[in-house]
């Protein structure tokens, strides 16, 4: 994601591997349907994404009168929100961005689109920050020769730099550990085979490409030391909300007694929600199912169920990774100091 | 599947449903070459085809002196033996075959051909017949309202009619039942989203195609009351090899405490084999995981891992549905039991 003004340029997450093509974003409009469209995806990237979406926003508005201004840019803003509802990293953005406007608007219009520059800016550089202080915290739970199994993508592509869980089997790397990373394809959009074996292969990480079915196979014969996924949101009690299959693996570690790690900025942590119940999850176009990459593979007619998430309860999850270090249970207390110090 | 000498006719199942396309085969190569290529597939569907493969092999031998036909003939079934590792309907089916040609060897060649066409036609009518019969002893299992999950493709386009898990579920639609099935699409080779999608469809069941990682929030959500697969081979206590995947959604069932059922003939029960650990699990090309219906959906290079089966250990299964009723724990006894019968 590079930030040109008046520009926002993002790779084209949907044209990967096949093609690596540059995405333009002029107006906050082209940034929300890169959102909705998975263009740009991974919770800490629409974050971003959503952020400079602001900016653009407010460069348009221009010079008006400060009330106008703050009623347009909160347009611009709830626009953004509709984007997508699962992932807390993008109203956490809006939020920060819009108390900023906020901040500034007694100052001058001119002031308001400066200072959110300067915002977004600033998001996308702690992101990146953020990102390796989770690896560094992690990359010590990897040890040489294990077998390491992740989830969709959370590579630098869903972030500002690095990684969440893919951030942390990055540093492992680069301290020279030797494992074996085992990638789940990620149906129905397939973020691991097309997003996170292409990031592998870039790194030069030993990495092996599963369906996400043989997940239960690999632990049964002993080939998996290890899972870390990302997470959408999480609840103040830990219950993390992360792409759909994440559960799936999160109770097959557990039948296997591997330990089963969430990598995650604060930023994705949800205070205001007691546990993940409540977290809205996105049901998406059956297209996704009964196509992929626009070939179809159902009949047509045949009914299709498309949740884009599922919630991990806290129970299956060994710790939470963040940039202040790896949080064990009891979560509740564990994340309230976290959010305390 | 249709026996129309001198050629048997398939379905061809790798270009369902787009198409529904006939294949013809002429000679025990063709119906080699269906059996690896995947055209056919299901256990039962290819011990069949295994048997008129033989039926072709023989009448091309055709008149000579029985050592050289015996001989010929045996070429012909380890051919054929040798197109699939893990299904043991094959290997049974080709030892049927063999026993009635060693029966009738000394009547003349001209007899063993005819004799070997009633052989690979009784099967089929025997597998349709055990279909029911199978399907008659779950179908009991099935109640009002309840989810019903299904794995890979287990019905009339794997065996000779219904199906196993599928007959199942087709017989308590028949006896006027009101459920819903949940079809996993069974990745890598989508046997769920190309086959049984399109069976349901078909028989009018109320069908829903889901990934196969969506399964556990399923259960979790509390849809899923019954779980019932198909199986490619059973050992004599109960570990049973199915489609990869199988063994994933044995553990989730557990986890929720929703019972498994593997629905499958005698034929598909190979006694002579203590456990599951000694199934040979076929490893198959890694295209059938970064290509999807001939499109790429993986980067160049990256390694794959491809098993096509797993081992779904005894203790995590409810019951076995066979033509002779449903065996239950021990199974070792239970198995013993219903072979001596």
């Amino acid at each position: 994601m590079v930030w040109d003004p008046p520009v926002l340029r993002l790779l084209d997450q949907r044209q990967l591997p096949a093609r690596v093509e540059e995405l333009v974003c002029r107006t906050p409009e082209e940034v929300g349907e890169a959102i909705r469209s998975l263009a740009v995806r991974g919770a800490p990237a629409i974050g971003m994404a959503a952020a400079f979406g602001l900016v653009l926003g407010a460069r348009r508005i221009g010079k008006t009168d400060p009330d106008r201004f703050r009623r347009e840019l909160q347009q611009v803003a709830d626009m953004l929100a509709a984007t997508r509802p699962t992932a807390v990293n993008l109203f956490w953005a809006l939020r920060r961005m819009m108390a900023r406007a906020d901040a500034l608007l007694s100052a001058g219009t001119e002031a308001v689109v400066a200072g959110l520059e300067e915002e977004a800016l600033a998001i996308a550089r702690e992101d990146a920050e953020v990102n390796r202080r989770i690896g560094l915290a992690g990359a010590d739970l990897i040890r040489d020769g294990d077998g390491v199994l992740t989830y969709c993508n959370t590579g630098a592509l869903a972030t500002a730099a690095y990684g969440t869980a893919l951030g942390v089997i990055r540093i492992a790397h680069e301290q020279g550990k030797r494992f074996t990373v085992y990638a789940c394809e990620t149906r129905p959009v397939l973020q691991g085979a097309r997003l996170t074996a292409w990031e592998l292969l870039q790194e030069g990480i030993d990495g092996v490409l599963i369906t996400d079915n043989m997940a239960g196979h690999l632990m049964q014969q002993g080939r998996i030391q290890m899972v870390v996924v990302g997470a959408d949101r999480i609840a103040a009690n830990g219950d993390t909300a992360n792409k759909i299959g994440t559960y799936t693996m999160a109770v097959l570690a557990r039948a296997h007694g591997i330990p089963f790690y969430v990598a995650s900025p604060l930023s994705t942590i949800d205070m205001e929600l007691a546990s993940g119940e409540a977290i809205p999850i996105e049901e998406r176009n059956p297209a996704e199912v009964t196509h992929i990459r626009g070939v179809p593979v159902a009949p047509e007619g045949i009914r299709v169920y498309n949740p884009a998430f599922d919630v991990t309860p806290h129970a299956y999850i060994t710790g939470i990774i963040t940039e202040k270090g790896i949080v064990r249970p009891p979560f509740t207390e564990g994340l309230a100091r976290l959010f305390a110090s």
